[in-house]
């Protein structure tokens, strides 16, 4: 799994700070993670596979998480792709995009599905047989949904040192990643235990932005092998994150810290701050493991 | 007058070619024509202050003039704005822009005014006493309008050296700079020409994107002092500039020379190009004062 930061800062971008949008790769999917305006822009810069974009997940409908959106599927039409496009966002955003796709007379050329949010719940949003993705729900000032992705538990791995000696037929391997027991040549039944080593531990990734500090969302993500957790300020301005319903650098470290979450990234800053290391400053006494989101910077998760 | 270029590409924007923006700076009104994507950023890019933008020219509801309305009209917001704020568009875009206002609860704090457009013929959309402007109706796959900007007559040039010697009192110099004969101390009459030089012609700057090839509009534009006329395409192209209601280089040429204009700038280029000097090559031939429009190049006119 790896996360890509297209862009960290909230509100108006500037020539330096673009707005909120991220690029998930897990178990192959290539996941968008809200589309502030000029996300296309940084995807280029960042060289992400436009065609590679299927799915699109949108947090809420403030502008610096989704103006670029409806310009990404734009350019989709002009680069000629057939492939379809799930975009998960809050009832509304489907509205916004057809009206403007209609009035430029602009309809895009592949199918275009909207699955519109608006359960106070956490909702399961895509599934295969590798990934899960749901609602986390959040609150701020409009309604607004962070997202918890999940890796499935996968196959065991063959011991193929002790299936060969227990000689055990190769039809029967796929079997044996299943987890079941089988018979060997001669008839024995030989535990599964004994054939296959642990896979790894499935990992997870919850983003949540944006959000007034909100431990309700705790029991979700708890365990979470990695947290992105809006940071807009600080604790000096934390009357003014109440008023904004955004959180501090100390109060994400707080939910981190609550939802033993092995690691933490800060983001979505104010661009009223000069310097970016106070919110670690601020942030790691109370969780350690704790790391700034930065343009174009990659976690590998 | 001054034009500075803010992107000039068509269609999709990349890390070096910004969508269509541009902005005049006219007897003193900083007038913003077209807005693609990314426009916020090309303006700080730019130094242009924000809060001496009163008007916002928007040709037509192609996404690469207007997709970085919203977000603007969003960071006006954020950037505590009281000023009004005048938008002149096609039909359509107040209510794209106010549904995203609405969705996202974020009503602009200062007064916000469209003036949308749907008629086919000149329109006047704003006058004072230095400045008229007026839609240029043009012809593309959805409804477009260029806009004409003109100075209006300036006052005439005092002559202080004529007016002294002819012993004229100061009260009369507003009344002779607006042409009018004058009475001296001595009770003679003075004609105006005597006191005063003429001032400098008025000048104008004709918009023209997106249009197919258009003579229609010739009349309108005739003899004013800068044209900058849309060039998508080269005449190699000229079936899909055809197909797709654009012109090409030779095509604004064409008009350029038609309209008898003082300089020609072409612009919204494909990005298929890869050297723009073919652009002049193809134009030069028909109309020779032409120039590129390039991102940060500024027209003195």
């Amino acid at each position: 799994m790896e996360l890509t930061i297209l862009g960290c800062y909230s509100a108006t971008p500037k020539t330096n700070t673009s707005p909120t949008a991220q690029i998930l790769n897990i178990r192959n999917h290539i996941f968008l993670i809200d589309c502030g305006e000029g996300t296309q822009v940084q995807l280029r810069k960042y060289k992400v596979k436009f065609s590679r974009i299927q799915h699109i997940f949108i947090s809420h409908l403030h502008g610096d998480h989704y103006f670029g959106l409806v310009g990404l599927i734009s350019t989709f039409t002009l680069l000629g792709r057939e492939k379809e496009l799930h975009i998960y966002a809050p009832k509304g955003l489907k509205e916004i995009i057809l009206l403007q796709l209609k009035l430029g007379k602009s309809w895009t050329n592949y199918p275009l599905y909207f699955h519109e949010l608006d359960t106070k719940t956490p909702e399961l949003l895509f599934e295969d047989e590798k990934v899960v993705v749901h609602t986390i729900p959040l609150k701020h000032r409009v309604y607004t949904n962070g997202f918890l992705f999940e890796e499935k538990e996968a196959d065991r791995k063959l011991n193929i040192e002790a299936v060969k000696k227990a000689q055990v037929d190769v039809a029967y391997y796929q079997k044996i990643k299943k987890g079941f027991d089988v018979k060997n040549e001669k008839g024995e039944l030989i535990s599964n235990k004994e054939l296959t080593f642990n896979p790894a531990a499935p990992k997870s990734y919850a983003y949540c932005s944006d959000t007034a500090y909100f431990p309700e969302c705790i029991p979700q993500i708890m365990n979470c092998t990695l947290l992105y957790h809006e940071s807009t300020f600080l604790e000096e301005h934390s009357q003014l994150a109440t008023s904004t319903r955004h959180s501090t650098a100390e109060q994400a470290a707080t939910i981190a810290k609550e939802a033993n979450v092995e690691r933490l990234i800060l983001g979505h800053y104010s661009t009223r701050y000069s310097s970016l290391q106070k919110f670690i400053k601020e942030a790691k006494p109370i969780f350690k493991n704790v790391e700034l989101a930065e343009e174009g910077k990659v976690f590998n998760i």
